[in-house]
């Protein structure tokens, strides 16, 4: 698919093919898991009342998917500029999958805990797993800076972008995470006004 | 795998491989997924007779596991059309992704209100999932036309083709909404003859 | 990955990549999916013996991977021989995959209610799945045949010895769906055996 | 997306490509799995307790998935140097996958019965599965040894240092099994030492 697939096939820790492969799999597995987070109830006498009190899940979920369907899009746009791996590397990316598998946990205990006591700790669980994700992303992109895993040619300023975009998410989501203490309603708006903020399209052009 | 993904790897934002591979893998678990939709018993006493009577489960199984194997053909032959991706593509793709992921809440809250008083609910939900997913694949289209993204050399008869079947999509399922508050039997049969309508040979040829 | 990808992208409905992601994607997920065939304990007294007391679900599971197992192998091997799809054959494979998406209902039925009045309803149940994945199977190679979608050049004897071998499927399954109203025991185990027989080393050459 | 994939394209049994992307999805939705380890509580008073009094869970967790994460890496690893497949050959990383599917069983199962008289029998399955796994793993080095399907020019040193460290893991993890017989925590703790002891950057550079 790559074209230094075919010339470093005997070396068994060039290309990044695989690694793609297998990191699209496990994001679009969890991804698809976070529906888990909405309750499907079976013997609710008035269905429709039940659906509509369950706005807690519908927030946490929608947070929880677009949040890591940003993640996959920095993924995506991270390795278009990495030309090939090490055992190393592909360990890192294994830790940051990791940490990507357990958000639908606390996203769960978000929409479950809504209204009770427990939603300061599961807002505060989602975001130590979102800081968590935040410095595994960290450990790839300077692992793949320290050891030259990166095309040749992509010019200091985008590398110096693409490094304070990668440092600023686990402040991000370490404020969440204080809000959470002060108020729930406050931290999962925080969360989902984060997320939206990534998408705007008026972003900075360089550094994908 | 593609052309331009050699000639443009430098631009993060261009190509459609991991597009396709993640849309790929959503797609395949969530039609898996529906699979849940029929319930597995234990400790029946007439196993045969508890299957029977979980007809309504099977309807809404293929009816949905069909729905979403017509959206996997569209979305696979649309791309084959798509040339490169821009940031904002990749995120109306994953909202995209996600209406298709919460298919199966509406799909398992028609098994089993089935032949109560939700099932009105259970089928209007189904409709409103399926009317965000068409909507999301208007976006879908709209975008890449918009930004310039398909192959050259298309022509503007099978532009104008795709673009009338695209918009087809969210009036049909509106129909199915408004059928659920008449009669669950009618919606029912209404959103399974329209996905075997899709599947009939006898399409229009132009625009896939 | 395929020449024609690039020769024809402009007919959308050319070439097979997309069709074997998105299969090995449902087949991988069922494949997986068949663990929950064995039931996760909580809170028994003497985990081993309960543990031993599960071979039953653990026969199931065993055959039922290996079919699967066997099912991806054999497509695996067809697809090499396939040029070019069409919308028409797209669909044929959705509903190939819809059969194989069913597997895991009658494999945890067989573990459930083995010993059980239900074991023969659960066995009757997996060859029904079975048989309908083996004329999906068919209705893939027939349409596959005579829309011309493979490769030129395989030779009428090659095309007639994988014929042969499709047929087999159906009838093969429907001897263990009669073989489980006469015994249980005997219909399993010989559901084994045939998964077994076609992953002998000693299969005839040619035809894949 | 190999170069032999072209060439051998009419015998239907060459090329590694499918067979790595079946084995990525079934290991990326088995890893994904593991998450179901960790319970997720609904209706707890205090939430924060009962979230730290989880950490076998959590334990067992990070162990499963970096076991599972360094298998994917061999995977990966070995199958840069393999350059065509047999029918054989694919049915035997179909067991070696079935191993692999097994782990989130033992895993949940050590999660659940930590602190109680099943926690050994629940790290002796632990081992068993991996014994089971680590045999499969050799099956398929061995098999793609003797029957040639290796790149050619790899080498007698790197060819006896890929044999010797395959067959490493089996015994290691019967060590474990023996160790959950007289104590639980050293059981565990050996399974973790083991993969953190695979993860370090001093391994030998041969072999891969």
């Amino acid at each position: 698919m790559k074209q230094e697939r075919h010339v470093g096939r005997h070396d068994p820790t060039e290309g990044t093919a695989r690694l793609e492969a297998f990191s699209d799999g496990v994001m679009a597995i969890v991804i698809t898991l976070l529906v888990f987070t909405i309750e499907i109830p079976s013997g609710e006498a008035d269905l429709g009342a039940f659906l509509r009190s369950q706005w807690p899940s519908y927030v946490a979920f929608v947070t929880a998917f677009l949040t890591l369907g940003v993640w996959w899009v920095n993924h995506h746009e991270l390795f278009r500029l990495i030309q090939r791996t090490t055992h190393g590397f592909l360990l890192v990316n294994v830790l940051f999958l990791m940490s990507v598998a357990l958000l639908p946990i606390p996203t769960q205990l978000v929409a479950r805990y809504w209204g009770t006591d427990g939603e300061t700790v599961a807002l505060v669980a989602f975001g130590a797993v979102a800081v968590f994700a935040a410095l595994m992303w960290n450990a790839i992109w300077f692992f793949a800076l320290k050891r030259d895993l990166l095309l040749p040619g992509l010019g200091a300023e985008r590398i110096r972008s693409f490094t304070r975009r990668t440092l600023m998410g686990a402040p991000t989501f370490l404020i969440g995470m204080i809000l959470a203490v002060v108020s729930a309603p406050a931290s999962l708006a925080f969360y989902l006004i984060v997320v939206l903020f990534y998408m705007l399209p008026s972003r900075p052009a360089p550094g994908g």
